[in-house]
């Protein structure tokens, strides 16, 4: 059964694979099972129609036959779950994989993604700077520890796993930021993962929306 | 095999409930898993030997013979995995529950654990009310989407599951705040998980911790 996910209509990054959407297709792209796409507004995504899949108004979501999943990263641990190799096989290193996986989203995303949220809230506010510098203190440290962790390690545990791809994708936020220079593993890491033929076919899948819509 | 966790040897929340192990022995409880805690102090968890167990030097880890884990969330579904109690048998329904894991860690706890860090390191700054406000602004937004798909139900998704068991220690760190007041239904939801022996049991030792080192 091919699933649906949903994605934004108009993606508030133009198309530079920001959106969440962008962690599921990858997935998808790299277990090799198609998808199909529905793209909702900014209004329906407030719609009951819209929450009933996504209690929070957010995308992306994903549906196959009669279950509705959402929260980007279960969906990508599910995909994980059915199809062969985003895992690996053996328990230990599969939880291991997972405890990477809420590291990506719990211990480095919210700083990163209150980053973002800052320069584009914050940016005429009085204290703009100092906040700005707190928060990437933070993003700092985090990423200190996670370099110190990864080494010279091709991925975050072993082979390439769903915790990479999710790591990837947050780290990716802080691509015009400089942050990452200052780790040259970690710029290197996230290149390694941008090289992945399904990380370039979910990118081009989801920029095709932004560009359809919006030619240049 | 018996598994080792780490906590705080000396809690900043008082025993109250609020560090990040109280979900992994409130997990543990509710599987009827006997567990041992090593207590660190904030010096150890900087240092090598901890950091080689969880990389950006924090609690709780998780420690089965020769599987290390880290991450609340990640500890909590391994041992939802392992035993019974924690995750519904259908494949659906589970891959539901995890999906209400990730929202709580994801969706809910950000906003609300930024206005717990906001409160007590910027409280002096200019921004303080300012940023309180919007914070407090998200998260009402936020219970009230998650208010209204629990309606009068028990539990998020049928029986209790980890996913209530994470969702519970979010929101209980707004306990003293009077916002899940303004939803009852999430205020009852909240007691019910705290009437659960497991929690209680959970909650008396993490407690006893703090008591013995610091006698009233």
């Amino acid at each position: 059964m091919i699933p649906t996910i949903t994605a934004f209509q108009t993606s508030p990054d133009r198309g530079r694979g920001l959106a969440r959407d962008m962690r599921v297709r990858w997935a998808l792209e790299e277990v090799g099972q198609p998808y199909d796409v529905r793209l909702v507004s900014f209004e329906e995504m407030k719609q009951p129609a819209h929450r009933a899949l996504q209690p929070f108004g957010q995308i992306p979501t994903y549906e196959e036959g009669d279950l509705v999943l959402f929260e980007s990263g279960a969906i990508v641990l599910h995909i994980a779950e059915r199809h062969g190799g985003l895992l690996p096989g053996d328990a230990d290193a599969r939880a291991r994989a997972i405890a990477w996986m809420f590291a990506a989203l719990n211990t480095l995303e919210p700083p990163i993604f209150d980053r973002t949220l800052a320069m584009i809230l914050e940016r005429d506010e009085p204290w703009y700077e100092q906040r700005l510098r707190a928060l990437e203190d933070t993003i700092r440290k985090r990423l200190g520890d996670l370099s110190s962790r990864l080494g010279d390690a091709e991925w975050l545990d072993g082979a390439f796993s769903a915790s990479d791809l999710l790591m990837v994708t947050v780290l990716r936020r802080l691509e015009s930021s400089g942050m990452l220079e200052e780790d040259p593993n970690l710029a290197a890491y996230v290149d390694r993962g941008k090289a992945r033929p399904a990380y370039q076919r979910a990118f081009a899948a989801q920029l095709a929306v932004f560009e359809k819509r919006d030619p240049a």
